[in-house]
């Protein structure tokens, strides 16, 4: 049976002076501070100012985070590059990928209480309206709005996000380890699912030792699959296989990186997780991928192109898919698999003012795993 | 290349006082009374009063619209009558087939201009945020808020509806023939995306003739599938013929529905829709249903089951689906297909006042088409 | 790259009185008997006689395979009895779950070599050509020809099978062992995969710990799925847990199976296998299914009807799906996950000649777990 | 109810002296000739001997198939060149779109009579037994044997074909007109499923007015898609409207085909099916096609590759699949789309001798539709 005759006859408005916890009987309040702390950058490229800026305010269908842990993303070092095609917002915070607790919300927000766990995403929001929104392609609705990117993101203490859109986050878990499962998470987990690889196939994860390939072998090891990784190294092969991976593939070590994967999985993998960016490798992965599979390209490097001979991606129907971000549906099932423990990210705290020692590392190339920042520091 | 950065930088909000349409080079503007005739009921099967009420006020996320014509769907007759499991809001203004011209929004609606062609569907508005909403089934959440039974309706000149979900009627159309497209073309479209069936391959329309049936037959042709409809009566054939249907089961005239079914289809329809809710009719498309073939459950009879006999379904392996109105894409597509000429609505058009009269000819089961009522009378 | 040209440019018949494994040096040979020991009877319900019969010949497109081991299946007791709507030859052989080695193979077949590990599966060939055929429902072929009802089955030291049918068993498993997957195994893994549930969702197991339901338990996890169990008692629950299965409701100690479902899955599981034959299990999981969930039908018992309330059925979306057995990508899958040792079949051998026994324990609903018979006994 | 009572109880053989057609009461016996004429070459590029030949003998699993006609398709000539990466038979007679008569059958034939219709399809028989053949991937298995390539084709008067790949024609279509659908026909069909454009969906061929093209407009408006045409010239916009196209891009008149096709499809098509082999225009396609859209690769231009700009394949979400043939199901169903009419097939006939001057037009790229041989002369 429905329960629709047990919902509330009237929408629930819960003034910003009195919060109140509705499921419990404990009252919940929360003084939100006119001004905080933040990262902000005034043209793209400029100096990244750790300063105080007023708390904005949500609107009637927004929610308001305080913001306690954000990942750093490459995206964020593209958006303060500003060497993108797109245009960011100035100034700006960045960040997109923040957990936190909803300490105000507008009119009309229904599906969030004070008191929630909540997490900023890259989509911030989106029409809900157009013919991509409507079959859950949100993320490529053409009046999205980007968290970091063209609104103010999670490098701050206090955020707003469309409700519709903000993640919903268990009040089970670790809010500084949650923050790079918001949007690295979402994005790995979506690009198996875009791959179209049932329990007991074959996936490959070209790049599977770095920060989103440790989390994309883990999210396919939960979704019943045997994942080949390649990546270079002894130590990323410990890695690998810690993180419960069946087959490594070094390409330091083979001569036929094609040759090689297609032999142990018996002719190749049904799809191909493309996280590592280089045009070689992704190439390559239309060349092992199995017959009638999927190849997934995931990263976005500016100024390439991947290619696929004609005559074999006919004669082997291949499919080459591009997978971006997730839509809310993926963002909440993402979150579950990390709830339930089968999906771990190791992370390194410091403090939000240290970002741009962060930026530095990883325009260096010098970053393992993921970075998450204190915003209280 | 996305038109991503063509898009505006601030979120518009017009001012009810000054109603701007955005796209147009002409200011629209319309004056909103703050009174307007309704037919409103106070219990249910009580009386059904046509007076005058306060115009409502649209909310940060709803659109006014200033409804032309309503349709009059069986739906309606339940909702006053109050006999289904779920209780309706009193007092209540009904009808969710309303369609009509914005007048003014909200401040956070970002998908309509004044001046817009809208639709008021049975569904409201939903959560966009459950488990159910984010995959597309919004008609099945739990929170859903239906015209015309949650939710003030169509039977008046203006009504609110939630922006995300009303429908944008195209500007080339006839607003009296469109109003039946909102529930009951989307609902027979829904139920052939539903049934699963591929353009060339058979469909069965039990119940073909009547108001959803004859609107089924012309959709289902539109999809480009072969249709058998099965009804009564040498009128019906004709009628079913001149929708374009290809082939007739008259009711009245076979010793075995199902063997003649199956012969005509050369093993049975791929996918059936009931739009009749006969207890029999819909069990016997359990035994005429092809091999791997679905039945679709459409109308909502009350205290009624579909039986199926384990040992063939399970042999024969079909499906038996049931399909509920329409989401937001099956309602864009649904009015695309109306748009472009392929569904024709035959309707008769009464003055709003005269809702009882045509409760009493529905309630007696003399209606054939759609009752649609100009809310100017 | 394609491995076109690498494939044989001739077709290679093997002649039955020189068997040479082609992918290997050494050469296998066979000594065919002319007579074997099987159980035979010549009328529905008559004496099960353990007797000596000819050995067959395979057909141009069939194999011989030399049954090492066979699985008894509630199948073959309704075979025996003649209760189904479908005649079965006489006088017969039953049994469809026959693990063996190759023997001999028609001039046709490619696709096994002399020495080969096949399996006798419920369907042992069918016309490949009819739409059904043509889009993997072979099971559901008009012209199926099915192991141990219309073509002499398992229960004899050879029986032959169509090529293209018969199961291709790895070399590594126990041939006891693997027997149950043929039939057991691949049809629970079936209805899985029609359930559509994906890794992370919920799926009911109704009657979870029979000896389908506890392959299915098995399977579902392996498939990264979350399983509710329903069965009774405290023996069962703790096998259920030993299989890896999450939630167990025990129906003997519950007051509404229904609401225990729907609350420990968060609003009723994605999925539920109907293993069970009750007829009350079976409608009962109409209603605790999730809405837009899927009810899958597998037992077959006679006489029996699945019942569905119309307008929940509509208002929940639900599909009620029959799966009958597997196809051939089926039962490569099924006894792929039981090779990877993701699944176990808990047996209990006994000699051929003991078949009268087994089903006289069937009848009596004494068996837990599954019969397997040594044709060398 | 499942007419499984009523198949054959034995597997029929039929003699070849004594065909009997088993449906009616007329017997058809067919005199088969020892020899026949037919076009053979001994060596890639070598002269095309039109000559006489032995009639070739059906193995057990074979039909022996009278061709009336033969389509010429432009994989003829590269068979007969040698330019694509896989070798053929050697001597070799060509063709793959033979239309004719059974006129015998190998005793394990089921699903064919003497006297039906059947069709030499590009794809001449497969193991059925891989994972490819498994889930009707048929086209693209390793042990794939191919007419007028890896088997002698249709380009003879009696020609061999795997009974369960060999095409039943309907008896009510003209054998001349049917040929090229055999492949150019079911070659667009399967590539606008792939595109997995939905009825009133946009979909654009480049090439629409070619020999695949003009057919790809026809099965496209048959199955309900609104289709944007581009090729170049006022001629071919004519064919193009004549056909019952919607829209046509003329690339000799235009600035620029994204924006035009963009325009026309209000955000670009749903699916892009290139049976034009340009690098260009296929490269195009990935620009123009809608965010979340199909481009799909049909045509074998030899050294060719298709480029996709990462960052906008991601962003976009979009697919490129290769199509190749079509399967057993396409090939029915492409069948019943022509045989009702919905799709014309303009073809000039010539003798099967006049072959070398067919070549020779192709290759000088001066032919427009379909030649097709008769066997006759």
């Amino acid at each position: 049976m429905l329960r629709l005759s047990s919902r509330l006859s009237t929408t629930t408005q819960v003034s910003p002076r009195l919060f109140l916890r509705l499921n419990s009987t404990t009252a919940t309040s929360f003084k939100i501070p006119t001004t905080q702390k933040a990262v902000v950058f005034y043209e793209n490229g400029g100096p990244l100012k750790y300063t105080t800026i007023p708390v904005p305010k949500p609107k009637p269908n927004e929610i308001l985070i305080n913001v306690k842990y954000s990942g750093v993303c490459h995206t964020d070092l593209h958006a303060w590059k500003g060497d993108w095609p797109l245009a960011v917002k100035l100034p700006l915070v960045g960040g997109h990928e923040g957990a936190g607790v909803v300490v105000a919300k507008g009119s009309e927000v229904k599906n969030f209480e004070i008191g929630d766990y909540a997490g900023i995403k890259w989509l911030n929001g989106s029409c809900m309206s157009c013919e991509l929104c409507e079959k859950g392609f949100e993320s490529n609705c053409e009046q999205a709005d980007l968290s970091g990117y063209t609104h103010d993101g999670s490098f701050q203490q206090y955020a707003t996000a469309d409700a519709v859109q903000a993640a919903h986050i268990p009040k089970n878990v670790d809010l500084a380890e949650v923050a790079p499962i918001l949007c690295a998470g979402v994005t790995v987990y979506k690009a198996l699912k875009t791959a179209d690889v049932k329990p007991g196939q074959w996936v490959a994860i070209s790049g599977a030792c770095g920060g989103l390939g440790s989390l994309a072998v883990q999210y396919a090891k939960a979704m019943g699959l045997r994942v080949v990784g390649i990546d270079g190294g002894d130590e990323k092969k410990k890695l690998f296989h810690s993180l419960g991976g069946d087959i490594f593939v070094d390409f330091t070590k083979t001569h036929s990186i094609v040759k090689d994967i297609q032999d142990v999985t018996n002719g190749g993998p049904h799809g191909v997780i493309n996280v590592s960016v280089s045009e070689l490798a992704t190439s390559m992965s239309t060349e092992y991928v199995r017959p009638a599979g999927t190849v997934v390209l995931v990263g976005l490097p500016a100024n390439s192109y991947v290619k696929s001979e004609v005559f074999s991606h006919v004669v082997k129907s291949i499919n080459i898919k591009g997978s971006y971000v997730g839509n809310r549906a993926d963002t909440r099932e993402a979150l579950d698999f990390f709830q339930r423990g089968l999906v771990k990210s190791p992370i390194k705290i410091v403090g939000l003012s240290e970002l741009p020692m962060v930026y530095e590392l990883m325009a260096q190339n010098k970053i393992l795993g993921r970075y998450v920042l204190d915003t209280s520091k």
